[in-house]
């Protein structure tokens, strides 16, 4: 192996991650590994700490609804937001889901999206009703924000864009997104779930309207996500869900309700997922969101000068990824390369990643992604390397 | 204490739940405590085997999306229904929206419930925009089947009620209220949520058309429900949430989607969620929801004679409750029972248990309400029995 970029200064977290011994898990985009530290809150929430949320009059009910409710806090602060301005989901595509049917429309029908959209910043909108304009990419593989600015109208009641790319790692420029939405008084929801474990967030500085990430890519538990809204844009939305916690008053006849976040989230919520995602982001911060991004940029840097030095590998994206490489094994099946790089041990993952507009694109049916995250080393690209010499041993 | 009811035969579980040690625990009703091998089941699922499902092509990925799988058909299996009638939810309030929201209406716009249903079984067909009549209980605090035939009719779409009352611990003859709902063309849908760590379930022989329950009441983890349905009415619902997984085909122009239960489920799913339902289903069949059944039923005898013979106690609900107590200290608020029972070291519930419209039957602002599990045992009652007394000389 012949590495001409800078090596990554390893952040040394790796032992704290026991689903990963001995193996290169490269698909971090997918869904992230947990640490120790989450596993164990999420055990000891269990384990020691269990009782249900809000109703109960006995102290460890008490309890575990102050942990809970902390998590909101904490899973606001982490990007900026309020408290009050959490909702709890079943995950990032349920949040943008909520938006897009309970926003009320204003008589604008169009939603402004873009060409790398994942499947859950697309099909929401569709089953809403709205009508989709779709914002062309750079040549390496950005939102193309001069496009954007042309296209917005006042037709639009929102523009939608992923903050990361889940399949190119491109990096949006979210504080001229919310300019550009808000020119034509359009709302700007950015889907961060690439972005919340890899780059940092701040709503209120960005102008954005909506944000939503979800736990288990955040190194969190499964099952549980965030949608952050501003609060007069959550105040204005009617109720989600019915059902328990969510109600003011209930009769046969008529049923008043709670003011948000409460009142999108009946029923029991997922107690140990807030709690979990509350641990993960404690773990993320405890580390630091910026070391993070330049330890991911640097491997990234490393990965792509690899990969283009094996002379027989296309290169997605642009240079400045953040922890998203995509590629293909020129005349090898996506799937053929990820099948014998698990057989040497690293996994990466080959398929649509949930974009097949982009794949459109692209002009290909599928891509090969290494995904980095905090434990990710150089090891794991030199094993990548071997493996698709192995690759191209078979194939070739 | 003088308790003339026969003692319930220990099953000899308590030690297998580690949070509720030196604890009488009496609000299984409002959320289960885990055993340690469904803790076990999660933590492994995270720190041992943990990727996501159904997209990877590396062999972790695959085990885990046959783990998940599993799960599935478990949690159909254990209501005796196919694993492709089952779509996982957040829980079970999801999975009663989603019917709501979802069933084609085909001309009927009205919905039988009854006077004890949760909130969980009356908002969601508010919102869904459904006509509400409510069939009466009798005496000793059961859904009135009698009334419910004379009432049901070819406006009802769905006829709905609690398989067994989270209030009043009253268990409905599913079969006949199949019968019933049929006999006019509607569907039943059946809230299972406080039957299904109870008593024993057999969608297919009771010929019910909609089944729910939640994981976190049946000693599972928190943030995962189950929507069993029939075949035939799944696959005539269109999609409920957009995203990821639930497609077939996505372009900006058309989507095209999955059958049933993948339609219904978009996004990431509540992966550990699935694996740890499937561990608590394990245990329960382990001891035999029969035996937990006869163990609860003979708590519910014994903890309403013992409390009966305080001669300050009101009980609410049939001799024959499912493992569940409604009850009120004479001229002492629910609220400060709870609070002088949680110095005692029992936790019980004390407030309207989302079913404000029953609390109004009953003429109560709220009930106190203890609830057991299969970990419950004769000191429990007794602590409770002496925390009531306790009540009545802060109080009396």
């Amino acid at each position: 192996m012949n590495v001409q970029a800078p090596i990554a200064a390893p952040l040394d977290v790796r032992d704290q991650f026991p689903a990963i011994a001995g193996w290169h898990y490269l698909d971090s985009a997918v869904s992230a590994q947990k640490p120790q530290a989450v596993i164990d809150a999420i055990t000891n929430a269990y384990a020691r700490d269990y009782a249900s949320v809000h109703r109960g009059v006995y102290q460890r009910s008490a309890d575990m609804t102050l942990a809970y409710e902390a998590a909101r806090a904490r899973a606001g602060r982490f990007i900026g937001g309020a408290a009050e301005e959490v909702v709890f989901t079943r995950g990032a595509t349920e949040a943008i889901n909520l938006v897009a049917s309970m926003l009320p429309q204003e008589g604008r029908n169009r939603v402004l999206l873009s060409a790398l959209e994942h499947h859950s910043n697309i099909v929401p909108w569709q089953l809403a009703g709205y009508a989709i304009d779709v914002v062309p990419l750079t040549a390496d593989g950005r939102i193309d924000l001069d496009a954007a600015e042309a296209m917005v109208s006042e037709q639009h009641r929102v523009v939608a864009f992923a903050h990361v790319s889940n399949v190119l790692g491109s990096i949006l420029d979210a504080k001229r997104a919310a300019e550009i939405a808000h020119s034509r008084g359009a709302l700007l929801l950015l889907d961060g779930c690439q972005a919340a474990p890899r780059v940092a967030i701040d709503v209120a500085a960005s102008g954005t309207d909506f944000y939503t990430y979800s736990g288990h890519k955040l190194y969190g538990p499964t099952g549980i996500g965030v949608l952050w809204g501003r609060k007069a844009l959550l105040d204005a939305m009617p109720p989600w869900q019915g059902g328990g916690a969510m109600i003011d008053q209930v009769t046969f006849e008529r049923t008043t309700f709670m003011p948000p976040p409460q009142r999108f989230e009946a029923g029991t919520p997922h107690i140990v997922g807030g709690i979990g995602l509350a641990a993960a982001i404690d773990w993320v911060e405890g580390i630091g969101v910026d070391r993070i991004h330049a330890h991911e940029t640097a491997l990234v840097a490393e990965c792509r000068e690899a990969l283009r030095g094996l002379g027989f590998v296309r290169l997605f994206g642009p240079e400045d990824s953040a922890g998203i490489v995509s590629f293909e094994v020129v005349d090898v099946h996506p799937h053929d390369v990820g099948t014998i790089l698990d057989d040497e041990g690293v996994a990466i993952r080959a398929g649509h990643h949930c974009a097949q507009p982009l794949m459109q694109l692209l002009g290909v049916p599928a891509t090969c992604r290494a995904s980095f995250a905090a434990h990710s080393d150089s090891q794991d690209i030199e094993a990548l390397v071997a493996g698709l010499q192995k690759v191209k041993r078979i194939f070739g």
